[in-house]
């Protein structure tokens, strides 16, 4: 027997590759998984919106293979991706007496994964894990290349650790399910490939923003497809972001202030990088780099995505000098200096400062 | 000008390779540093048994390298050795506005190594760090071979990353002001190095055991380097503890156990595997691998470094199967069966699994 009708896009990092299986009716077929390596114990930890939907059929397809399996649900959302919760994840490891092989699933959004992958990376000095994202946001973009964590009260995504997952798992089916706003959420990061690697991919994402919006199978599938190949290009190049992999970023700079000035979760983590992308593309701009035609034409896209093209109010008193007091934390700042990525309207991207005034001025025409 | 006088041992693990710089007037001096990367910020993580002894002299030594160089004093002890603590590390880090190239600086025991080495591993998803050892445990064990972590309430050092330092730097003159607990503390991990690796040393330790309790310079001076080299060795020929690394744990089996059922830092982790080492030997001896007279031998010199050598009671109704149930949750164990490291006498070591009632046998023999 064969595993299900997939198509495979290879993760290159040496004796740390791994595939990303992207089709329907994966996720719940045991031979899916049949070239893990065996363990005495697995968990799968999961949260309380998709264990419902989906926990106990994951857990049928894996018991063959694991005779020790269990289940952790933990709470949903943002608001949660901190220390307090991944101590859970460790608590269930050594109460039901995982070791150094038990492999870790998790299914789940961005969150899930984030936080899956640094309790697997930490639990032991390290044990086998399984991406098995369930958002469209985490099939494109947070499942695949090695990026875990776990938020701080002053910083998003401030400790975790670059370590990478056996496989992952797309099912485009789960998709089906998902809430219209996070599949909006999940756009934003399928729309990032464009301007910063692929013309033509944002040409077919213009040509194709409503049948992703209706979630067409076909549509979908190409949209997850080539959105993990650019990322396993991107990621291939510079696992641990030492240049390149930073303009996997487009957007977030801006995003992660919206993201802390708000408090987690009151905006999803791509509605905060939708309106992020039209802040840095308006930077671009104001920087000599991208003309006003291409700045439009990107805003409507996001628009036509179901996502926010103005930013929130983050203070009353001094709107932009709380955004750039935010951005100062994060992780590309350097010496104080904060660093955006931008964009040349020919599908290359940059990391750079940019004076405090030109940002005030981008803010200032960004917030309403 | 050149550094000072001291040796160094080299890390060999390809492009994470260090050297530990092993001498006295070291720490303090700014050209051991002067091959370091430039940042402009720096963290000192200590605790407060070391601070007042030796922080103001490493921020002298480092004040003109670090525009922005901040010092940290966390509690002392393994009872520290926590979330609660390491969360310390994270607040400062971000309250100072370090960014990704700031470098940690781990001056202290064990404790403080392991736990900054980990917020290091972990802030940002890894910053750079060294290690300045201050006690003989740290120099000759916990600082070299990038195992960080922190204690889980049901087990020790469950918590970590393998994460190397950008280099060592072993101030013999530091060991001066180490309380005799700690000294003796530390032996327990030199003496290790003999029946695992290295008969000749074992000999040497035995002849120089008294010089060692008295702080001879000369004689602490080649503990340290042998030590190091034998470590290095092992790390490098298997960092991440796939097989060989494993024998460094000889006596650690029993030796976790005693600390986790006496509530960490009732016994000195050396106290631990000082009579940890003994229980291993008997254990050894029992399956037919080494005869009474070495079991002996090793008695006699773990007795005099100083080091208890008969285990501590952990519960009055079952004390051995007390023991065999907090030796359960060792990282070593897999499927529930126990590994512990066994000797031959010809300085061999591995690891098996052995009988519950031979275990329970030698627990019964060591425990008064």
């Amino acid at each position: 027997m064969n595993a299900p009708d997939h198509q495979t896009v290879l993760i290159n990092l040496d004796d740390r590759s791994y595939p990303i299986a992207i089709g329907a009716a994966l996720f719940d077929d045991p031979l899916t998984y049949a070239e893990l390596p065996g363990a005495s114990s697995a968990l799968i930890v999961t949260n309380s919106t998709v264990a419902p939907l989906y926990a106990q059929r994951l857990q049928a397809a894996l018991q063959g293979k694991y005779p020790n399996l269990h289940t952790l649900t933990l709470p949903d959302g943002e608001a949660f991706k901190t220390w307090q919760t991944l101590n859970l994840i460790f608590d269930a490891l050594l109460q039901h007496g995982c070791d150094r092989k038990t492999v870790l699933f998790a299914l789940g959004g961005g969150v899930v994964g984030d936080m899956t992958g640094f309790a697997a990376a930490s639990y032991m000095r390290g044990v086998p894990f399984v991406q098995v994202p369930t958002t469209l946001l985490a099939q494109v973009d947070s499942s695949v290349g090695g990026k875990t964590g776990i938020n701080h009260p002053l910083g998003k995504n401030m400790i975790g650790a670059f370590y990478q997952p056996l496989m992952v798992v797309c099912d485009l089916a789960t998709l089906q399910t998902l809430p219209q706003r996070e599949l909006s959420a999940g756009l934003a990061e399928v729309i990032k490939y464009g301007p910063i690697a692929d013309l033509s991919f944002l040409a077919w994402i213009e040509d194709h923003i409503d049948a992703l919006m209706a979630r067409d199978a076909k549509a979908l599938a190409h949209a997850v497809k080539r959105s993990c190949e650019i990322k396993a290009s991107v990621v291939a190049q510079d696992e641990r972001e030492a240049g390149l992999r930073a303009i996997l970023n487009f957007g977030h700079t801006f995003g992660h202030a919206i993201e802390a000035g708000l408090g987690y979760g009151q905006w999803l983590h791509g509605e905060a990088v939708g309106c992020g992308m039209v802040m840095a593309a308006h930077l671009s701009q104001r920087l000599g780099l991208v003309d006003a035609a291409f700045v439009q034409r990107l805003t409507v896209l996001i628009q036509k995505a179901g996502l926010p093209v103005t930013g929130p109010r983050l203070s009353e008193a001094d709107n932009a000098g709380r955004y750039l007091e935010l951005m100062r934390v994060d992780k590309k700042a350097e010496g104080g200096a904060i660093r955006f990525v931008v964009i040349d309207g020919a599908a290359r991207a940059a990391v750079r400062s940019a004076p405090d005034a030109l940002v005030r001025e981008v803010i200032d025409l960004c917030c309403t």
